[in-house]
């Protein structure tokens, strides 16, 4: 990885919002992960918060700096975070083609999106969207060995593309056939292969 | 546009499948359409085909021999198509910049889809599908500037996220308000400004 347009590092807090809904400005730059987690998503005018992706480490986002479309979303900070700003113009090849790499990545995992928002019951885009989260630093494993996800009923609505009414039914229904344990802004996966099953079905 | 990594031009007659789902293999390409229009569509088990994004000159496809991930695509030519064959090892620094842009432009267009299946209902959804196809060689204008679009009731539904037998009936529905007045494997607009409308409106 070549570090010449790299102009500076950044550093957020959860919940900390980097980029807002708009068109790109002159200065606005384009984002790698370096550390920590970003939520991309979109807000309609109701209120209610769409997560149209995760960028992990050594992901991109602000890509719109690049192509000149408007930023449809929010970029925030998931938990504690820290980004290198990299300067458009100054990309060199071989960051051209690692952007190129990661945006055909990020390209093929909303393809998964759509095709979950198509073709799954809540409740399988739920198990798929935890499975999803246990792979970021939103979870932790405890002694036991237990995945545990800080994440609120909110938050899970969001990835799924519903609300916080009902993704709390279904929550309570994947607690109730045993798969998981829910408390209050986090939930344990007791049985991943169950909801790993329930990821892969189409309704 | 440098050409130092064009190995081959291909010609594709309409509805022709150019790429089936599976690994990307060593002799894989990327793809950049010269004219024409590829379509990229998953198909489930039970057969419904669901458009993830439109090709259009200009833009690439096939980004997975690039990223490495699983291709969960048919690539097929929606009009006669004809595309450049490109080595992803021999992309030259400004190729590999302009496939990074237009990947930008791709993800950008898919949030766009994901936010119309949440948010939309099929109606607004399937105006947003004409008005999408206007855009592109399906459509041709008649003597009278009117635009005619070649597309049939389940291509329709592939690109919405839908059914035919319920396309049609939405079809029918905008046809009989005077929006659109519908054919065998073809549909006219009649009231684009009302299309753009219905096509920005959430449920």
């Amino acid at each position: 990885m070549t570090q010449g347009s790299i102009i500076d590092t950044l550093v957020f807090r959860a919940d900390e919002i980097i980029l807002y809904p708009g068109k790109p400005g002159p200065r606005d730059r384009i984002y790698r992960v370096e550390s920590g987690l970003v939520r991309i998503q979109s807000v309609d005018d109701d209120g209610n918060a769409l997560t149209l992706r995760f960028v992990r480490p050594g992901e991109y986002f602000g890509e719109e700096a690049l192509s000149g479309g408007d930023r449809p979303y929010h970029a925030e900070a998931a938990v504690d975070t820290r980004i290198a700003q990299i300067h458009p113009n100054l990309l060199e090849p071989q960051e051209a083609l690692d952007l190129a790499v990661q945006l055909a990545l990020a390209l093929n995992r909303t393809y998964t999106s759509i095709q979950r928002l198509v073709s799954q019951r809540l409740k399988n885009r739920v198990a798929a969207a935890l499975l999803e989260f246990a792979e970021t630093p939103l979870a932790v494993r405890d002694a036991k060995g237990r995945v545990m996800i800080h994440v609120t009923h909110d938050e899970i609505a969001s990835a799924v593309g519903s609300v916080r009414e009902t993704v709390t039914k279904v929550v309570g229904e994947l607690a109730r056939d045993g798969l998981i344990k829910s408390g209050y802004g986090r939930v344990m996966l007791l049985d991943a292969p169950t909801l790993a099953e329930l990821a892969q079905q189409s309704s």
